[in-house]
C-alpha cells in the first residue's frame, strides 16, 4: 500500500426534498451566489423554482449564468469569471449534472486569478485560492459534486482537459435521488458507465496489497450492476436510484484509490473522443474500457482473474486463467449492450479517418506515455482505439 | 434507503514517517497544543521524540499531560479541561489510541463550556463551539480518529457514557502503521472485534434497501478477517496492519451507516461490563455479539443469512436458512477465539452475580429499550447475558 492523503470535506445532503436545504447552506458561505446550470431543463422540472425560492427565503443574493453544454466549454467559464466579478459575487452553486460542476469549479478558479483560468488547465498554473462551490446534483455520473477534478474543453482546438486539486471540492453537495427520475435511459446508462469507469481507473493498479479498496472497488462496481437495469425498467424507482446516486459520489472521491495509484488511460483516451465527437463521456469509456482492457490483461492476469471472479461473478476456471479473465469483459460488454450502451466506435458513430490523430493528442505523462497500469505510447493508444473499431 | 447528512471533514495522512508531518499540521490550527497521551508507551517507542521534535521545528508551543487509561475517566477530562484554560491552550493533540483520543475530545469539548463537561454525555446540554483536535493514531480499533463519537467513563458510579456530534470529528488523522507493529496480539485481537462491531452494528438494521453499505459493511469485516491472523502470525507486516487501520476508520466514521439505521445495543451491553469490569472494550464485544445474534436473529432471517453467505462464505443451505444462519454465528465465534479473544463472560473473567444489575442500568433509548433492530427490554439485556455465560 503506498503512503496517501484523504480529504474529502464536502457535506452531503442526501435524499428526498433536501434541496430545500439549499438557502441555508449557501448563507454559511456566500455574499452573493451565482445560479449556475444548463440547458433549462431545471426550469422545465420546477427545480429552477424550489432553488430560488429557498434562496430568497435564507435571505441569499444571487446572479445567475445558464447555458453549459454537454462536454463545458471554455467560453461560457470565462463569461462567468467576468460576471462574478461585476457582480461581487463570492459563490458559485451549481446546479446540474458534472458538466454544470466543472464549469462552476472553473469559475470559482478564475475569479480571484489575474492570470487565464486555462492556465490550471495546461499545467502552466497552479490556483492560491479559489471561490467555494455548492452542488445540487441532478445526474450521478461524474462523482464531481464532490471530487477534487473539473474537466473542460476549449474551443480552439477543441481540447478537453482535466484539472484536479483540493481546491475543486465543493463545499457542499444536496443529492435529491428524486431529481434523477426524469433522466432519459440513455443518460442514465451514460452516467453508470462513467460510474464504473471511475471505479475501474482505480481498480486496475500495479500496487500490491490493496485488498481492501480493491473489495470496496467490487461494491462499488456490484452496486451499479445490479440498479442500473432496475431504474432502467422503473424510473422512478427511489431506492435504485440511490443507490447508484450515492455509489457516484463515492466512485470518484478518492476514497477508492486510497493508498494506490489508479491508472487513467481510458479517460484520457475518452476524452480524445468526445473533445471531437461531442459523445458522452460515459457512452465512450464504454467503448474505449473494453478494448483497453483486451489489450492490457496480460500485464497482470491475476487481477483481471480477481475482476471476472469477483465482479461479474465469472466461475473461475484455476487451469486458464485467460478463459475466465476474457469471460470477465465479455460480461462487462454484454452488460453495457444490455443498457443500451455501444461497445463500438462505429456503435458510437465515430468514423475511423482520425484515430491516429487522437492517438497522437491523446494527453501524455512526463515521459510521453499515457496511463499507469501499462504505459502507453501513441501507437499502442492507435491500437487500443483500432480494437475499438 | 433513509435520507442522511454525511460530513466526514478529518483530513487523512496515513502512511511511513507521516507522523513528522505533525508539527505542520498542528501549525495551522494552533497557537498553543495540549499533548494528550497514555501511560507512556509512546516515550518507550520514540514516538514522543518525534512527535516533540515535530513540534519544536514548526515552532509550535505545547503542554503535556499523560496518564489516559483505558476506559478513560472524567476526572482526567476534567484536570485537562483545567489545565487547558491556565495555559491558554487552543488545540488537542491526542497521541494514542481510542481511549486518549476520546479523552482528548472530552477535554476540547469542556475548554468552552462554563458547565461541568459530564453533562454533554448525560444530554443536559449540547456545546455551542469546542477546541479542534488533531490525532497520532496508534492503535486501530476505535476509529475515533476521526468519528463523531466520545466515550468516556466516569468514576463516580462508573457509568461509561458516549456522546456523538459533529464537533468530536479530528481536524486531521495521522496514520503510521508502523506504530502499530508493537500491539500486544491480545489487544490486536480486541481491536478488530471492536472494528467489526462499529460495522456490524450498522449492518443489522431494518431499514430497507441500503444493498451499497451492506456491500461495504462486507468489504470491511472481510478486510478484518482475514488481515488480523496475518498480523498475530506476523506483526511486522506493514499491509496487512496498514489494511487494518484504513478499515477501522472507515468502520466507524459513519460512511457505512448512510442512509440506515445501525442497531448498536451490543456497544451499550459492553459499555455496562467493561464500566464496571476494565475489561477491554473489543473483547466485551466479542463476548456480548454472539449472544445478541442468537437472541435476535429470527427478527430477520434474510439478513442473517446475507452475513452468514457473503461475510463468513458459508454456502447457503435455501431449504433450512436458519442453519446458515447459526453456522455465520459459529463461524464468527470461532474467528474470535482463533485470535485469542474470549466469547463468553467466564471466559472475559465476569461472574454472573451482577447481570441484574448490568441490564437494568444498561442505557435506555427514551422508550425505555435498548438497540435499533430489535428493541430490547431489561428482560431482554438480562437474557442475553445469560446467552453469554
Amino acid at each position: 500500500m503506498e503512503n496517501f492523503t484523504f480529504h474529502s470535506p464536502t457535506k452531503i445532503i442526501f435524499g428526498k426534498d433536501t434541496e430545500q436545504q439549499v438557502g441555508t447552506e449557501a448563507k454559511r458561505h456566500a455574499t452573493k451566489v451565482l445560479l449556475h446550470y444548463g440547458g433549462g431543463s431545471i426550469k422545465r422540472s420546477g427545480l429552477y423554482q424550489r432553488v430560488v425560492e429557498s434562496l430568497h427565503t435564507a435571505d441569499v443574493d444571487f446572479v445567475e449564468l445558464g447555458g453549459v453544454q454537454p462536454n463545458p466549454r471554455l467560453s461560457l467559464v470565462r463569461q462567468g469569471i467576468q460576471l462574478c466579478r461585476d457582480e461581487g459575487v463570492d459563490f458559485i452553486l451549481a446546479v446540474g449534472g458534472g458538466s454544470v460542476i466543472d464549469s462552476g469549479k472553473a469559475i470559482a478558479l478564475g475569479v480571484p486569478y489575474d492570470g487565464d483560468v486555462w492556465d490550471f488547465f495546461e499545467g502552466k498554473a497552479e490556483p492560491a485560492t479559489s471561490l467555494p462551490v455548492g452542488v445540487i446534483l441532478t445526474i450521478p455520473a461524474a462523482g464531481s459534486e464532490s471530487s477534487d477534478s473539473c474537466v473542460i474543453t476549449n474551443e480552439d482546438g477543441w481540447l478537453k482537459r482535466g484539472y484536479s486539486s483540493q481546491e475543486n471540492r465543493p463545499v457542499f453537495a444536496i443529492m435529491n435521488p428524486v431529481l434523477t427520475f426524469t433522466l432519459p435511459p440513455y443518460q442514465t446508462a451514460s452516467g453508470a458507465a462513467d460510474i464504473m469507469a471511475h471505479v475501474m481507473e482505480r481498480y486496475f493498479t500495479n500496487t500490491p496489497h490493496v485488498d481492501y479498496t480493491d473489495r470496496l472497488c467490487e461494491a462499488t462496481l456490484k452496486t451499479i450492476i445490479k440498479h442500473v437495469p432496475m431504474v432502467l425498467l422503473e424510473p422512478e424507482n427511489y431506492d435504485a436510484r440511490a443507490e447508484i446516486m450515492w455509489a457516484s459520489t463515492l466512485a470518484h472521491n478518492n476514497l477508492l484509490s486510497t493508498g494506490r495509484i489508479g491508472d487513467w488511460a481510458s479517460h484520457q483516451i475518452e476524452h480524445e473522443l468526445s473533445g471531437i465527437y461531442d459523445v458522452a463521456h460515459g457512452a465512450g469509456l464504454a467503448v474505449v474500457f473494453p478494448a483497453w482492457m483486451k489489450y492490457v490483461y496480460r500485464h497482470n492476469i491475476d487481477r483481471f482473474v480477481q475482476f471476472a471472479v469477483r465482479v461479474w461473478n465469472v466461475e473461475q476456471n484455476f487451469f486458464e486463467p485467460e478463459k475466465t479473465v476474457l469471460e470477465g469483459i465479455r460480461r462487462m460488454e454484454e452488460f453495457f449492450q444490455s443498457i443500451g450502451l455501444p461497445v463500438t466506435l462505429e456503435g458510437l458513430g465515430i468514423p475511423d479517418d482520425r484515430l491516429e490523430e487522437m492517438a497522437a493528442k491523446c494527453r501524455k505523462s512526463p515521459d510521453g506515455t499515457v496511463g499507469n497500469f501499462v504505459k502507453l505510447t501513441s501507437e499502442d493508444v492507435l491500437n487500443i482505439l483500432k480494437l475499438a473499431k
